[in-house]
């Protein structure tokens, strides 16, 4: 397997792009070709140099990827479109990692986009009796894991919102953000309650999105000044079979994160404390403080405690989700993945501007999706 | 790269599956993981022994593959849902032999499974004025295309009646197929217009299916006796950035079929002489004309009249569609794809019952897709 650079990364504002409300209008090929030609300019190539796409997303219908693509003329190459839910940008930059690892192709794309459907939007619950149990709406879901996670490890709704609070204070720098304002710990305890005990700041919000990056083999990389390449890309499914794989619950270990995890420190050779910055799934706010402990950045039942003690901050010993992650940045399903890769890129390359970790060289992205599944990649500097 | 075989395959009846009429009442999954089963049956294979999965599905929503993996207890693995259109899971197939090939995994599965939406099926056409002009249906577009090819070519409407002749006729030897009924010439053009010059039974049938294909190293394989391989498995898109790629009009040569076509054959090392059976895309009848032509199998013009003459018969000099093909077995979009392979892999194997053809062992197939893309895979005994 060769080594594979991240050549270059584009991204849009994660916004609403209904064109109402004083939103513009723009389609999910648009944002896609947006970042797109972002990636493109930043790794200085052209468009002709793709040799194959791999598209992130979930609900733009038939061949979303081949739309952004012909936007900006980027046609008659192999382009796989990749629904894996949550995980849908990340498993299409794994596909293209491997690709370019394994020497089928010199320079492949990866691209996500999504712009979210409006109203109700139907969960990614399956069976039909998740759906006839109320479990039709993500957050339903999300509350009773809440609430054996807390029971079971004895965290609390102050540390919960604590991630939001966090999160959103990080977004106070990043212009992508859907949100670029912070809230407090009272302000999410008093939002409205959406599934007990999660309330509408515990939730990340509604937002659309476009995210790309370019992968090459070393030898076509235009600069190897500050070069980024992919330390490990993996992707795991929940052990269990099941539609809902709760991240805290004992007799569910080790899940798909925890599994994961152990593959992506084995083929990168490092370890979770080696990472100087981590982009953690946080679709709720207790999301992250569960996914931390399974990815080894602290013991089981910690992270609140850590969270309260700023380890977790820009300037903490393991910096999450400098960018605002899903809760402040927005998460446009397909689009999110790679828009974490983007944030740590960024971070590698010492441009994530004043919301930079110093001297950051390793860094893991970590999205969970349904199906269940788990993606995660190790990039370093 | 590896040599890889494919050490078994799966299909479902191609049916209607909405506890309609008489019809039985299966989901996806069901339908997905009836095909997986038959296919670890064939390969004399375990659940355990999968090591990653691809799966190809159009309108199944979040996680199908997931779903139906999850079905057989298939879990804990790397799996990615693949949506190319009606070339979705020969896009999940090749991803699968590349892996395989590439030294990734030793034993990967690809699955299709779709149930179709009911009523109206909105078509793959994605741009804004593609559908304000009234190709929001499939048979619209291909409409024009034929009527094009028509005035280009000057085949016949006969002619473009005996394709659906022909399949019908090899379906009649096929259990799986949705229709095992002969028509006439003269049923097909009496049938109920649906957009001129297409009528009824120009169009595939509505169909619900799944399908499955086990991929091995060949050190993997449990039997090598008729040891069934892969030649190449190539996937472009038109080069030309449109929705709708017609495969017969002069000013967009070379199209995705001609140039997918000779990417297989440059990669297998075979020739269109060199098939002894062909798999075509016939989404409608006339498509299956132009198709031949663009795969190599005649000149631009001639497959018509070669089809009067019996060319493309189970005992022709190419026989094309055995099975019935997408107008007699029906087209369940992500399920297409490898119900084409799978049948490819049945005649080399000389298991094709009273369809055989006498002594294949080398075939094709093809499938279209929005995007526009386009799969070929050339398997050999």
């Amino acid at each position: 397997m060769r080594e594979v650079a991240v050549a270059g990364v584009g991204l849009t504002k994660f916004d609403l792009y209904d064109g109402e409300k004083g939103h513009p209008l723009k389609e999910s090929y648009d944002l896609g070709a947006e970042a797109i030609i972002s990636a493109l300019e930043y790794a200085e190539m052209d468009m002709t140099d793709i040799q194959a796409a791999f598209c992130g997303s979930c609900y733009q219908g038939v061949g979303s990827g081949h739309q952004a693509l012909s936007e900006v003329r980027i046609t008659g190459l192999p382009i796989v479109n990749v629904e894996n839910a949550c995980s849908s940008s990340l498993s299409a930059f794994r596909l293209a990692y491997q690709s370019v690892a394994a020497g089928l192709y010199d320079i492949c794309l990866a691209v996500g986009l999504e712009k979210m459907p409006r109203g109700f939007i139907m969960s990614t619950a399956w069976r039909e009796w998740e759906r006839y149990m109320g479990f039709n709406v993500q957050p339903a879901a999300y509350a009773l894991e809440t609430v054996r996670y807390i029971e079971e490890y004895g965290a609390t709704l102050e540390q919960c919102a604590l991630v939001t609070v966090k999160n959103r204070r990080n977004a106070v720098f990043n212009p992508y953000a859907r949100f670029q304002s912070k809230v407090t710990v009272e302000e999410v305890l008093n939002s409205r309650m959406i599934a007990k005990p999660l309330r509408l700041l515990n939730c990340c919000p509604l937002a659309d999105g476009g995210a790309a990056a370019v992968l090459c083999s070393k030898d076509k990389l235009k600069s190897k000044n500050k070069m980024v390449t992919v330390a490990a890309s993996v992707l795991t499914s929940e052990p269990y079979g099941i539609a809902r794989g709760g991240g805290s619950v004992k007799v569910k270990n080790p899940n798909r994160t925890e599994i994961g995890a152990r593959q992506a420190y084995e083929i990168s050779g490092y370890g979770p404390e080696d990472m100087d910055v981590a982009q953690v799934y946080d679709t709720m706010s207790p999301c992250e403080i569960w996914n931390t402990e399974d990815l080894g950045f602290c013991k089981k039942g910690e992270a609140g405690h850590l969270l309260e003690e700023g380890v977790f901050d820009i300037n903490g010993r393991i910096p999450i989700n400098t960018d605002g992650g899903l809760l402040a940045r927005g998460h446009p399903l397909g689009a999110t993945g790679l828009a974490q890769l983007v944030e740590i890129f960024l971070q590698l390359r010492e441009e994530a501007g004043p919301r930079q970790v110093p001297g950051a060289s390793i860094g893991l992205c970590h999205a969970l999706g349904a199906g269940p599944n788990c993606a995660i990649s190790i990039l370093k500097r």
